[in-house]
């Protein structure tokens, strides 16, 4: 049986001011019509029941969570008790779905990304499940193809051209590549052999969980304890025990580069993860002059911005080009575009000021 | 006795957000600890005591204008029917002084000018007092020295110096220019014998009065039927019956271009007209990279602009130079400084795009 695990995480600082720490950006409608948590859910719905959709959020979004998912069974929503980064959460999702189906698959997706058309999402999945069916040893990821020398990604190097299934290439992994410097991302776009991590792994829960036992033994058992007692009364107490003593590390480095069958899919859909606003200004509907507004807004004379008022009120701009202005939840952000690597620090120091309650 | 007139009109649209309709210019506390208006009275306060201080405004603002001068008696807040420009404000004025002082002098000034220091204002104020004591028929104004070829401002030529008293020059005037093109400014300014029309007159109301009704005997008759009722149980329906009829004119135009013995004082002290935001930059103090800010702001990489925030929100910006960010009654402006022109036009644009509310 397929189990679909969604990685919702995420601190929330890159939408500042609409994303705030308790309302991540998975948790918010950035575009389209349902936040981009309920996206995700409803695109891999088709293939997977919610019994067997799983959410694994933090301690402060699990409620948050739930009430945006009513159709998701309660205790699908699941909380770790602290960030532990993705091979602990990786791991605990295996062994729920291990608990279920010793058998079972599972695909592991970010809750934040934007993905189009479903139908293509979906058509590269099943040509995931039915590698991960012919060969049940094997850790299927997902590629994108790189449009630009992006340093803010992982990058995969793909290998050998193992076969193409329903038209999707299904290429061995040479090797996993933390974000790279500039010439390096420069050397990988020229390449043409390296792919972006886009954080879709998909495999069986008993393979992860065999592999991070090999590569992570106190890991491991940590994990087989919790999922001993998941399901149990002893659930809540045994996970609140053992997760905050698991080791802080990603399941690529923890796992997939040490790992022996590595398979990378090739992405043949569009995938954006919409970094931050200046990303997110290419999914929004643009005015005449290039300006992605929403709410009470008059742009006069203005060019090639976003503009998004949340609050209400009214936000007039003059003589604008590529700046962004957004007010949410009483606070307003009037930055240039082209400068938004900052804004991660300004909301990192808020706090500082005297402004914690806006985070 | 000397009589002190304030006149306290105005649109508010240069100070949008935080001016409205019924909350102009004037009514806001842009820079120090008083709103203009305030600080206005308390300037000629020394010289004129509260009950022969008269402020005449417009029928919006009549309340809020009571309310922020307590101190004044309520009646001496004189609110017009309807907007008639400046010679039938002013002849209204000369009608109130004549009927407590036949001899009485006024002095006419705008109340939302910034003017420093106090002490060097008051001088000057002596100094024409006394010109008016000694030639009773002169019409005095107010002449500042200008220092760039402005084309917002009205212009007085200077002819014949008269006398200098108590440090001050006396000249005869001339001729009166409104507005002139750029040209005309940089000739003005390139001759030296030219000077801004700060808005400022001083005479003696029978003086006044009688130049209207040479110049302008409609008017000057009307103002006379609304003089002889006023102080009494009918005055308030002449008022509301005659001022409407009044000829919209200014003062300047009406009678100061015609009239005999016109004398401009040169003004020695700062003077400052406050047009726009960008006006008011200069008169704020400033951080290190140039920002004048008030409120809650977090401003990060950003120079010489103005950023307000008057709702309590807070306000971040990145990477901004030159812009104004304001945010007052649940509207927020961000223009380019040097783009304010077109504020005016966006806010009298508001109503027709449904944003009446925020007039």
């Amino acid at each position: 049986m397929l189990f679909a695990i969604i990685m919702a995480g995420g601190s929330g600082t890159r939408f500042w001011p609409k994303s705030r720490r308790n309302r991540p950006k998975q948790l918010l409608n950035l575009h389209g019509d349902a936040t981009m948590l309920q996206q995700t859910v409803a695109r891999i719905a088709p293939l997977v029941p919610a019994e067997r959709i799983f959410v694994i959020t933090g301690a402060d979004q699990a409620e948050a969570t739930r009430e945006q998912l009513p159709d998701l069974p309660s205790a699908n929503v699941v909380a770790e008790p602290c960030p532990r980064d993705t091979a602990p959460c990786v791991g605990l999702a295996a062994e729920i779905v291990a608990a279920q189906d010793p058998e079972g698959t599972m695909i592991v997706m970010p809750a934040d990304h934007v993905i189009r058309p479903d139908e293509v999402f979906l058509r590269t999945v099943k040509a995931a499940v039915s590698v991960v069916e012919a060969a049940p040893e094997s850790l299927v990821t997902f590629g994108v193809k790189p449009t630009r020398p992006e340093t803010g990604y992982g990058y995969i190097e793909r290998g050998e051209l193992l076969e193409t299934r329903d038209g999707v290439a299904v290429n061995r992994v040479v090797q996993f590549r933390e974000k790279p410097d500039r010439d390096a991302a420069e050397r990988f776009l020229a390449s043409g052999s390296f792919a972006w991590n886009a954080g879709i792994f998909l495999w069986k829960a008993r393979t992860i969980l065999g592999e991070i036992r090999r590569h992570k033994p106190l890991l491991g058992a940590a994990l087989a304890r919790v999922g001993a007692a998941w399901g149990t009364a002893a659930g809540p107490d045994v996970l609140a025990a053992e997760f905050p003593e698991m080791e802080r590390t990603p399941i690529d480095k923890a796992v997939m580069e040490k790992a022996a069958d590595v398979k990378v899919l090739e992405v043949v859909y569009d995938w954006n993860d919409v970094g931050d606003w200046r990303a997110l200004r290419s999914l929004l509907p643009a005015d005449a002059a290039g300006n992605a507004v929403r709410g009470h807004v008059v742009a006069l004379d203005t060019r090639d911005s976003i503009i998004l008022s949340d609050d209400g009120g009214l936000i007039a701009t003059i003589g604008l080009d590529d700046v962004v202005v957004v007010q949410s939840g009483g606070a307003t952000l009037v930055a240039r575009r082209d400068q938004l690597d900052k804004l991660k620090g300004l909301v990192e120091g808020l706090n500082d000021r005297g402004y914690g309650p806006y985070l």
